[in-house]
């Protein structure tokens, strides 16, 4: 059981600090790069890649975005050899051909980055350098491309099967720690106590995916309360003085109160889906007094939705809220089909259901201005996600419980007639 | 410095034996693939993609031949709409068109591993694929384009930065170290008792790469044995009675006498080269007494090269044999100039240079009927490995200590004249 | 959950090797002790300490023997000013008369030894040392209470509740491993082979008490068959090819067949109760399955016995040595009225049972020569060990299961008229 | 390396707070001691024991103070049967009068605290009952007894080998840093980021010993700086703003400025002398440029002297009180002839000397008060601490530098006439 832990020797995270660096012999960081990719390169490896890396951090803004248009136009596809090695194979499927459209298929900034990838602690830096990209992507759109190519790398490098789900506690290192209190972006932690009191008591739970190549960053992570029914209040939910935890064993419901991201530098690699999944799996199997695993979820878009449908009068009354927040998530719909409210999307999209909605149930000042006070539940249901999933993909109704459609049916009933 | 440690969970490496699977329903493995490319296969997940696996493991050769071939030939690229969209962004440079051309660039199958390399362990089992795979390369060469994409796959999730170099030693894992057994290739280890004494004693190393995926499995392995001065016989080095050991403090040379590759789906993804140089690193940071990084190599094919030349008279006495040695590995080449002898172009292509032959160096069977009993020395300066790649890549002459240069020169000087 | 793993830094185990050792400037072992014993001792601490361990440990016998008479002697107690100490406290019960009493009621190799293992590791080499006197103690009766100083020391510093319960298994530590095989007692392990049939399959467990202070010493350890039903045979547990494993959570009996003590030096330190009951706790926990815990036992004195009884043409049938063998466990009486066999003594002085008994249980050489084959199933049933041990230890009837009961009244019934 | 770690099961440390309970039964804790005491309890251990934990644990103060009695009185020596036991090995000298001597020569209550130790985490629970016993040990001095009891048997169990040094650093457990700041004693540790400052910067260490049965608590810590040159003021070394962190390998010294003690029930038990040694042992090794090994320390009666002296004037300037100082710590003395102050009695007492004093040293409040901020620097040479020790034992001058002697002998000249 300990195979991978012994996999981490003591010196692997610190020793890359020490790396052997070529010499820079005045090079730029593109005629570096150019070397990187020369077969000189391929031998070299670490001291090379390493000073890439350190002349890429040592770039001001102007200068990274000088590299990126070098990396977007020096370094990319030879469209006229690919259309004839697209020819040529096409006409003789032979084994050499296909190599040479394979090669010609992927630009030489793909194999830049896997090559500046060898240096130990690479990953977060290229990580980072995306980040920065994504910085001049609205000002310089024909950089678009290059951030497509960080992106498919990424998926295959950040691939579900490479992850490692960690429970994140009070035993947790405070180099992690400090990063949860960073990256929390739903229900902000405002201090190291209030972050105690969200992992310490034996009815809360943490839970992050990590890279093994970037030990020390949490990639995503999700907070859970082990609670006795579904609740209706993160305030509740929350609070400091709620009275006794519960022990985790007596809890019948998991509830997973905040998600959130913590790379920018991998935005559109998708982990939130897996996470929820897995999370509710292990959990599951630890105790198995859980029945029911649930959100207790922001709706963003709620009290808009309601202006525009010029029904706020509706929405004064916690009933009234309730109906209109069942109707939206259930009914308002985008162009494309897909349902108006981007928690929606996602978690829909993930093959959750509609479970239950309430008002006065984030009365934070933003709460209040985002959805009058309303959240919802939406329930996983692990032996139906990807049933209800291929049902939502397919465009079918909005899966929702009982209870919803009810309201929903009372929303409808209540519609003010059009003039 | 046990970040990495500590993302290591115990639950990890068990857990994927108990992962939740999809019902199969009859369904063919080349339908569940087809499946598992749909959205609803991104979202399933894991699920699928175990009843993927599953559905694999239980094939016997015909069934992987045809899977194989539905892999190489369903799943292959779209050339002509290729080549549409490469004219496309040639024509535009638009991000859009980049994005549609990126996407016929890659045959689908390239996705649907990195979607079966969800599940955790399945990298392990993609490795294995391959291996099924090259069982049928032979007979079945339309397969090869299907071994490319493996093997491009591959080089980007066994990219260095991601691997992990380990000591092995006598307190690793059985589990481990029955592997060393099985995959050591050179000189064969015939018992745990053998293998004990290439790993306990005090002047005795060994290192592996794994990869976080894997980390049950080395990928390579290297053994080290920490002398004084240079050694000139295996079997002296390898004896069971060859006295004290010295204490690891006092060695002042490293000698890296044995080199396996473990996995042989990994066949065409280089870490040797990273091997010897990130050792040759730490060793010489941990015991500063190491001044000279050597190998003890064999010369396989020595005297299939004398006899073509006639010179076995001279290979009868060991000054006669190391001459020619020198003088085989130094200006033998291929016609494509590389040198002849294949251990010879791995470590002059890494950058070694040529360091000294030995006359009665490897007296087994194999070690007499390859080389007449012949070794060699690569030496790794590592402060002029990337110089001597150069050079060596640029066609120069081999580098070579000065014995070896004059022992060229003698074997020249002797060469039998042409009739 | 890694807090104690943490604790354990890579630095600790093998830094004692440098520990700076104070000059000897030719003190012998018996003059180096007396300073240890000085308040200069108490400060030097572990620089003086293991240059006493090294000066111990290059003695030969004859040193060895003069200086634990040394002990023996020169730091035995002080009777005369311990029989006033106690008179002056008895007298006064003041706290200064008590910390007086104290301190010569015990003799001062007791601090001696404490201060011997301030050196990391030391600990192990006092373990050997009292090996080293146990050696001697029938030569030098006069030595015995230096022995049980030893034991008293060890007593208190392997106290139950700073033993590590670890499982053994095949990703252990072949520098562990090896010593399982060569401190099995009980089957005796031929091979890594037949060590890998005992820890890889999925229907087998081993535990082992370790001490963190020797962490690379299990203590005591225990080997575990799961099954379905009681087994009854040894040899067909321990087969080769006994056919496919089940999967440990289809079993309901947990059998302990092989229990092994691995320090001689330890003798005395009873570590067999715990374990037992630790393991079956663990194991009930981990696996609900299982229902049943019980050994299966060798009966080392049985045919001593039923030669002494005249009754071995009763015991040439199984039937006839069931009876014999439940009869002599739960009968056969030493004078001070404990079972006359040993493995008797030490599970029902444990508060197990009688469970049942097998003839041609175990057919190897040692096996019919002790017991001619048969074998018995001591019960573990942890909620009446406690109730059990005190029948037990008041004297009240062996407890025993109905069949074992039924075996004893037939059996009874046969004996032999006397004449 | 990593066998202690691997030592470490998860369960461990988590396990023990599921251990069986033996059913109390309306018996008291008294009742329940008595019965652990039995053979009885020897065999039920765990469970009994842990009854015992609990009934111990739920007493209010009054039952605490009644159980303290019971032990002191009920559980105390026999002295008649001692002094007896006595007489009759000292006449007889046989193994057996030994063994019942010795079985008379310890009060019960200390193998009744062993048989408490069996239970996984008792230690700390033991180490807390000492703490509630020191509460009342000014008001029920007839206690006094029961705790000499615990601190010989704490001797014995925190023995220096049984202790594992651990760093403590940035990426240590959330649950041990905020130990760290409760605990620090010296300077107090204000904030989490406060506490950053001492621990995440690369001239910054800390270094804790732990025992293995209690890994989440440090028992004693030392917070060291690395700096070139010996510093003089604790403000400066520990500003918020003091500008770039040297690297570790650019210091010449280690300033060990803080050292606190963590477990109240372990009064008594020296921890301070090993650590301070030991981390200059390691960091010496570590950072081969590391020269010189200071305290920082404060004087804490040095105002209270030199009013007593009436020498305030004087101390007045800088310089004045520099040589005050000097003259205080080598010259004033207790009755028995040891230092004044108390931490100068402690280093001193290890063999440390007096190097440097300083005035400015320490603007706090608090160190106004005590020293008129003067500070002082302990110098640990680790060759001469031994020697340092004997010479301070044996009652010789106060070791001393140059500059110290100098400074003393100033004062001396100006020391105030007697009128």
């Amino acid at each position: 059981m300990s195979l991978l832990a012994d996999l981490t020797s003591t010196l692997f995270d610190r020793r890359y600090l020490r790396v052997r660096r070529e010499k820079r012999n005045g090079r730029s960081v593109e005629d570096l790069c150019n070397d990187l990719l020369t077969s000189r390169g391929e031998v070299s490896g670490v001291a090379l890649a390493s000073t890439v890396l350190d002349a890429y951090a040592a770039l001001d803004r102007e200068g990274r975005l000088k590299f990126f248009r070098f990396l977007a136009t020096e370094l990319d596809l030879d469209t006229a050899a690919l259309g004839d090695a697209a020819a040529a194979y096409a006409a003789s499927h032979d084994p050499g051909d296909y190599k040479r459209l394979m090669a010609l298929a992927e630009p030489k900034r793909q194999e830049l980055a896997r090559r500046m990838n060898q240096v130990p602690g690479a990953t977060r830096q290229l990580v980072q350098m995306r980040c920065d990209l994504m910085d001049e992507l609205s000002a310089a759109p024909e950089l678009a491309r290059l951030d497509m190519d960080f992106r498919h790398l990424f998926k295959s490098w950040f691939n579900r099967g490479f992850l490692v789900l960690r429970p994140i506690n009070w035993e947790s290192p405070a180099l992690i720690l400090e990063k949860i209190i960073a990256y929390e972006a739903v229900h902000a932690i405002g201090s190291w106590d209030d972050l105690r009191r969200r992992l310490q008591p034996s009815d809360r739970r943490c839970f992050a995916f990590f890279h093994p190549a970037m030990p020390d960053e949490p990639l995503i992570f999700v907070e859970v309360a082990l609670t006795k029914g579904v609740p209706g209040s993160i305030q509740k939910l929350l609070s400091e003085d709620r009275g006794a935890h519960i022990d985790a064993s007596e809890a019948d419901t998991a509830v997973f109160y905040s998600i959130s991201n913590c790379q920018k530098g991998l935005a559109g690699i998708s982990f939130g889906n897996s996470l929820i999944k897995q999370v509710a799996e292990d959990l599951g199997r630890d105790l198995p007094g859980l029945k029911t695993f649930v959100t207790l979820s922001p709706i963003p878009t709620l009290m808009k939705w309601i202006r525009a449908e010029g029904r706020e009068a509706e929405a004064a009354t916690p009933e009234g809220l309730r109906r209109l927040a069942a109707l939206y998530l259930s009914e308002a719909k985008r162009p494309n089909g897909q349902p108006m409210d981007p928690v929606a999307r996602f978690h829909l999209g993930n093959g959750a259901i509609l479970h239950e909605v309430h008002a006065g149930a984030d009365t934070s000042g933003n709460g209040m201005a985002q959805s009058g006070g309303a959240m919802v539940n939406y329930l996983y249901d692990l032996s139906k996600v990807a049933r209800n999933h291929q049902a939502f993909a397919e465009g079918e109704k909005v899966a929702a419980s009982g209870q919803i459609a009810a309201l929903v049916k009372q929303a409808q009933s209540q519609a003010p007639k059009a003039a």
